[in-house]
């Protein structure tokens, strides 16, 4: 068996970043991932503005009732400021040449001649919003690598950027096998599923921004499943099966690609899972997650889906825990060779923070996983006690 | 000023459950709000069945070498056992009648005579997941109001679930106002800035999964605006606005609201943040956020975002942090009215996870929200010395 450290650092090291970028509208560029680095021609803000709807004022003249020399609303190019004056200003305009502050205009009284009185001290600089604050012409804006969020669209959009390069979309073509699997929709006879491996394996590539190409369920013979394979990897960057890796004779996912490639099958010491399977079929990669749906889901988030991240070209942090919190519950069968992934909720208790688990933790009970939050990793053999600190990891 | 929580408090008690449903296919159910109570009407797994690729026996038997008297694949349905006998059985077939235990394969030597012998002990029970141990006939599986995760379609899949009811879709139309904002693309002459809100804004609401209607940038007049809240609100369930709900004169929503529907203005005891709009116009709920797009932002994440999410239909949960971790940084100027929402990332430091803040959060300076993972929350005059623990919340 290898730990789960060796197999990501395996798949990380054998991502291949795409070759392919195009040009994308920022609105349409949400979760894709940037291929250059952006870099800002500008000053964000482009010049000194004020923080508060007021007066802009020099500090030094501001203990006495200033008469207002002018107003200026956002977006408009004010001239200097009169000597002895105040200039009557809105939240994000520009500060006038030669003021050195702003009033905010709870702090103004309006005199019946129109001039202003201040009613606390003037600081100089004080609600000045300066030039180049936010972003200073000439900086790295947003890093090539980074999948785009919400704040960074806003963030290129305040340099005045319309369209960013991005890698091209990742393809992923995915197939099911087992004689076992029926689709949903349709009777089960005796002996048969459902299969639900599609149903959360196909969400969470769409989520991570793939193009999936889902070959549904294929008869469980060697010839249907090399040709699948081919067909996969005919159109997609990425093939990815579920089911058929495991030592059964009954499997054919494993002869068939070895039968059309190379093949990478490992026993790792993760449960729920353990059979993993990596490799190549023509120019795709391929990926073969174990056919039990809850091994199939706790394998996906913690081997596979950083090096799809990696593959579409994402910068991918190192792994680490998210927090630590302490458990509200007891295991004290673990298993003795395999790092164990718990199924858990972080709930409320006593008004502290702990992880409760799924009371089941078994390999065939699917509904841990979308009763959870979040994993817990455990070592080898490692026994919880109530309040014991644990690390949690993204589900 | 009102606090945080009586503002969230009477946005989400006048949040309407959508009136209309419809029925969705699994595949295209991700991210959608579940409209009804799911009941299972089958157990799963449909039958006790094997965890193991190995041999299914009556574990009494189990001492002496056993004849394999039957075979059985995933997918079929065996005859029962023969006394005395073994069946070669895979992972998820049926276990069959008379057989009370699976001997997983690496715990199996075939003798040359074609029997098996095992070689460790052999308990009743062992290795069978029994028929319903994930879930039960009747069993309430996922609950009206849920917002549907990969896992849960899964979990629908599961139980022979092809399509589910869920709630229309929220349509929200969205528009910018502001004469000093210009489109990234453009030049932006003196005194503009680029309209930024609507590309954090616009994405934001999407992965909401709302369907969004983005009028642009309005002009600053009253009839604009009224013109603009007129069609958008004629169109979407839900309008909002960045900017123009500040006390300036400059500010044309909030005339614009109260002359074409009802307004509620606040000011909030939010920092960033402070004025935020709420109201209706036509049959559209209206929401007014600040322009300033770090308030804007802060306040759409701490105020705006469950709204919306329970006018989606979710049943949303209690607003509590995250996560508490130590703070690696201090801060000395609290403000003594507000509360403050600091621009966090989580960081290893010394083989512990800390909490960092951005070091400028200043309101103009939106990086800090691309640059965070979350938010501090603060109370008000709350200073903080490194080490202190802090709540963390979603940002």
């Amino acid at each position: 068996m290898q730990t789960v450290e060796q197999t990501r650092d395996w798949l990380l090291s054998r991502a291949r970043v795409p070759a392919a970028t195009e040009a994308v509208e920022l609105l349409a560029a949400a979760g894709r991932v940037l291929a250059q680095d952006l870099v800002a021609t500008l000053d964000v803000p482009p010049c000194d503005n004020s923080a508060m709807d007021g007066y802009a004022v020099r500090a030094a003249d501001a203990t006495a009732a200033l008469p207002v020399s002018q107003r200026i609303p956002a977006g408009s190019v004010p001239p200097p400021l009169l000597a002895a004056s105040a200039a009557r200003i809105f939240t994000g305009a520009p500060v006038p040449p030669l003021a050195d502050a702003v009033v905010m205009q709870e702090q103004a009284e309006v005199q019946p001649d129109g001039s202003v009185r201040f009613t606390a001290p003037v600081g100089a600089g004080q609600n000045i919003r300066r030039r180049g604050e936010d972003i200073a012409s000439g900086q790295t804006v947003l890093a090539c690598g980074q999948r785009l969020q919400d704040a960074d669209l806003g963030l290129a959009a305040s340099i005045g950027v319309a369209s960013v390069q991005v890698y091209r979309q990742l393809s992923v073509a995915v197939f099911f096998t087992g004689d076992e699997l029926v689709e949903p929709g349709t009777p089960a006879g005796a002996g048969k599923i459902y299969n639900s491996n599609r149903y959360w394996l196909v969400p969470a590539l769409r989520a991570l921004g793939c193009q999936v190409l889902d070959l549904g369920i294929i008869p469980d013979t060697l010839a249907a499943t090399r040709q699948a394979l081919r067909d996969a990897a005919a159109q997609a960057d990425v093939v990815m099966t579920c089911g058929g890796v495991s030592v059964g004779e009954e499997d054919h996912v494993k002869a068939a690609v070895e039968a059309e490639g190379e093949l990478q099958l490992w026993k790792i010491a993760i449960k729920p899972g353990k059979p993993l399977a990596s490799g190549r079929v023509g120019e795709a990669d391929f990926i073969g997650l174990p056919g039990n749906p809850v091994s199939g889901y706790v394998t996906f988030a913690v081997l596979v889906r950083d090096f799809l991240r990696a593959r579409m070209g994402e910068v991918v942090p190192a792994w680490q825990p998210l927090y630590h919190l302490p458990a509200a519950f007891d295991w004290r069968k673990p298993d003795t060779r395999r790092e164990e992934y718990l199924r858990v909720r972080v709930a409320q208790q006593g008004g502290q923070l702990v992880l409760q688990r799924y009371p089941n933790q078994g390999s065939g009970v699917l509904t841990s996983c979308a009763w959870a939050d979040a994993l817990v990793r455990l070592q080898p053999g490692q026994l919880v006690q109530p309040g014991d600190m644990l690390p949690v990891y993204t589900l």
